[in-house]
C-alpha cells in the first residue's frame, strides 16, 4: 500500500481545470481539482444533487453564491456546500495552481 | 457562511489525540485529527467496519499495518484504507503538530 501525494503529479496542461478521481464508492466521491485562473462552471451555477465538502490545499480562490456572497479560500480554508446550493468558483490565483480536495456526499 | 481553517485552532492540551468531528451524514464522517508524538490505538488495531480515506495536511507519520508493511507520511500524502484493514498509528512528529483529515465512508 503506497501513499500517493496530492501535492505531486499535477498535470503539465492546465488549460482547462484538471479533476481526477480519488475514491468512489456508491456514497462517496473524493476529487482533486487543479486550478490555475480557472472559473468554473464557465457559465451558470453548480446546482449539485448531492453535499460538497471542500478544502483548499495549496493557492487561492473565491467562491460567490447566488445571493452574491463571496467567500475567499486560501490554504487550509474548508466549507461544507450543502446540495441544491447554487454557487461558482468565481476566481482562483492566475500565478500558482489552485488544489483542492471535494468530498460529494 | 464563512469558511473555517484546517491549520487554525490548534487546540493548547495536546495531552491527547484531538479528533474533531466536521462534517457527519448518514453515509459520511469527516473529522480532523491532530496528534503530537502520539501513536495510536494505545495497544492493539484499528479494525473499522467503514473504509477510511486520509490525507496528511501537516506534520510526519508512519502508519503500519498487521502484515508489518510501514507506510510513511508527509504533507500532502494520502491513503485508503479499506474496512477491517487493521492498522495503527506507529509514530507521528513529537515537535510539530501533525494534522490529519479524514474521511470514514
Amino acid at each position: 500500500m503506497e501513499p500517493e501525494n496530492i501535492f505531486e503529479s499535477i498535470p503539465d496542461n492546465l488549460t482547462e481545470e484538471v479533476f481526477e478521481l480519488i475514491v468512489q464508492s456508491s456514497t462517496v466521491k473524493i476529487e482533486r481539482i487543479v486550478s490555475r485562473g480557472h472559473c468554473s462552471p464557465e457559465s451558470g451555477w453548480y446546482d449539485q444533487d448531492k453535499n460538497e465538502w471542500i478544502v483548499v490545499m495549496k493557492g487561492e480562490a473565491i467562491i460567490c453564491f447566488e445571493d452574491n456572497k463571496k467567500v475567499n479560500l486560501k490554504s487550509g480554508s474548508h466549507l461544507n456546500i450543502p446540495a441544491h446550493l447554487k454557487h461558482r468558483v468565481k476566481w482562483t490565483d492566475p500565478d500558482v495552481e489552485t488544489i483542492w480536495l471535494t468530498v460529494h456526499y
